[in-house]
């Protein structure tokens, strides 16, 4: 866990417009390491390897992925294709080159789609910044309210990284915790360490980063941790969220909301318009991607010497099955903490359509 | 992962009485090594590091412990305050020491009680193995019940280590997959890796070693692959189950019940009389051992060079919490399989009563 200080945001658009770039995700939090990416196999490759992750940055990453292929010259969708195979899960990606698609194909001149794009791409992330600060606003009002008349701090539990690393800035299930901390909510948060890429420690890598209390633990004690009382909520991010509620997020997610749900501890889901599919009636046909089972074969840490090697911990043959993501039932969900306000699952999608004209 | 050869027996007394040999799982599955015991402070060092783990084996370790405390002469409440202060949650432990207290205290002679100590250990870890074989034989019925009218291999899931490496042989859980393999039912184990402490690599070596096919998953990945359909039952073992079925058990348990509970998955305890402690009417006081948060700070594996290395996975001072059991309650249990026979929750303490009397 590097002691260097994490910049305000993730992602950086070059001045020339010829790269971006970006926080190393997979070398953190053990190395601090900034990455360039000026291609689109480039951005291709950071988002398939995690060097970026999180719904909302995959989404921008991938726009200047395609703005950089439309300066290059690559055929558009042949772009599209290979940057929304290079993770099936979120839908935000797709979001952002459908918006991407839509605002250059009407443009003639591959100068001006070129410029169009990357201004499109820098809206996006403008707009997400914008959107999880609007989130964590949101947020804060329900963690004012679960933190009336406690005489004690208020303790939230969170799964894997939907913090400011997982978006442009702020982060989702994170914003309202920030957001907290700047209004004098007296709170700490639970960090599941969220095996097998252990993103549970990026998240305690950026709360120590911003002064924020936390404890670590692993993923098999959040029964524990809920059953004996004292947590006042959960609260996740997602990376597709279909339009009964169901909620694809990374792995364990399901196993936390059902010890929430039956230790009467409220669950809630923080994400942008963005992570909302409405296409899907339900969850039950969200591609599910299995990862390679290396991710539990092998893990990254600081050697003796503080260097960062990768470890073995089973054999390469080792039979292995490593799903990235699971699926949580909408009724499970307590509300969904959104830029648009608080929404309970039984009130989408109107509820953005409500928001989206207002 | 060693590939050396997992003897019958995870201990072995000494002819000459004046020490035993365990498998030191400490370092398995990275490397095999056998560790003499030969004192008390031994004993007690071995249990508490976990060198020697599984409810049945700490329990047949510190009897032996205690026969070597009383061949030096050490006080004998002395000796089994320390022995059980060693590890609290598992009741075998418990339990083997009154046993040894019982059958020597009546003894005068120093020499006799030495003498009648390390028998009594000795019988108790021949009773262990043949209760063990018996949970095996009950277990199989199981096992061949579930498997009936399917046209495709059981599978069953696992959590922790409650294989032959938990007991002197056989084990408790993977007792019936052992009876099953042997008696031609063709199966297939899904093993948790178990966080923090990863048991599960054990249990998918001694897998390994003796040719069932198995495949590791991370512990979030639970939830995920019982509600997706093709587990046929959970099967755990337990540290100590209360008299309404309660059942203290490796953390991450009590998700893996409330995962199968909501996909319909039946959730099978497998346990020796000895792990049954009906002076506790339910669960909610039994003690629940927290562990080192150097457990999750830092983690074993292998280096490039196949060494042995610890890794540092967190900062030193990070904040941890590290809970080393959890609690699932009884009436999520379909069953206990012990060496009685099967036994729903509802029907203890009596079944034993019924059968200790048979």
């Amino acid at each position: 866990m590097s002691d260097l200080r994490f910049p305000t945001r993730t992602l950086w658009p070059d001045a020339d417009r010829r790269s971006i770039h970006v926080i190393d995700q997979a070398a953190l939090p053990h190395d601090f390491r900034v990455l360039r990416i000026s291609s689109l196999e480039e951005a291709v490759s950071a988002i398939r390897e995690m060097r970026v992750r999180g719904a909302p940055l995959i989404g921008v990453t991938a726009a200047y992925g395609l703005a950089l292929a439309i300066k290059e010259h690559d055929a558009l969708e042949g772009a599209i294709a290979r940057l929304e195979a290079a993770r099936p899960t979120a839908v935000n990606l797709h979001w952002a080159l459908a918006r991407m698609r839509a605002r250059v194909e009407s443009l003639d001149a591959l100068e001006n789609r070129a410029e169009a794009a990357w201004i499109e791409a820098g809206r996006i992330a403008e707009e997400d910044v914008d959107q999880c600060r609007r989130i964590g606003e949101h947020g804060l009002a329900v963690l004012k309210s679960l933190a009336a008349n406690k005489s004690r701090r208020l303790e939230i539990m969170t799964h894997c990284n939907a913090g400011a690393l997982a978006t442009i800035e702020h982060g989702t299930a994170i914003s309202p915790i920030y957001a907290g901390v700047s209004a004098g909510v007296d709170l700490h948060v639970w960090v599941s360490e969220t095996r097998p890429r252990n993103q549970g420690l990026l998240t305690a890598w950026e709360l120590r980063q911003r002064g924020v209390p936390y404890t670590v633990f692993a993923d098999n004690a959040a029964g524990h941790l809920l059953s004996r009382g004292g947590i006042d909520a959960v609260i996740v991010g997602a990376d597709r969220v279909a339009a009964n509620g169901d909620v694809a997020n990374k792995i364990g997610t399901r196993l936390k909301a059902l010890a929430a749900l039956d230790a009467g501890v409220p669950f809630f889901v923080a994400a942008p318009r963005s992570s909302f599919d409405f296409s899907r009636a339900d969850g039950e046909d969200i591609p599910i991607e299995e990862r390679s089972g290396d991710e539990l074969r092998t893990l990254s840490g600081l050697d003796a010497d503080g260097v960062v090697k990768s470890f073995r911990l089973l054999p390469a043959d080792a039979p292995v099955f490593n799903p990235a993501f699971d699926l949580t039932p909408g009724e499970h969900v307590t509300a969904f903490i959104t830029e648009h306000g608080v929404c309970r699952p039984d009130a989408l999608p109107s509820f953005f359509d409500a928001n989206d004209h207002a």
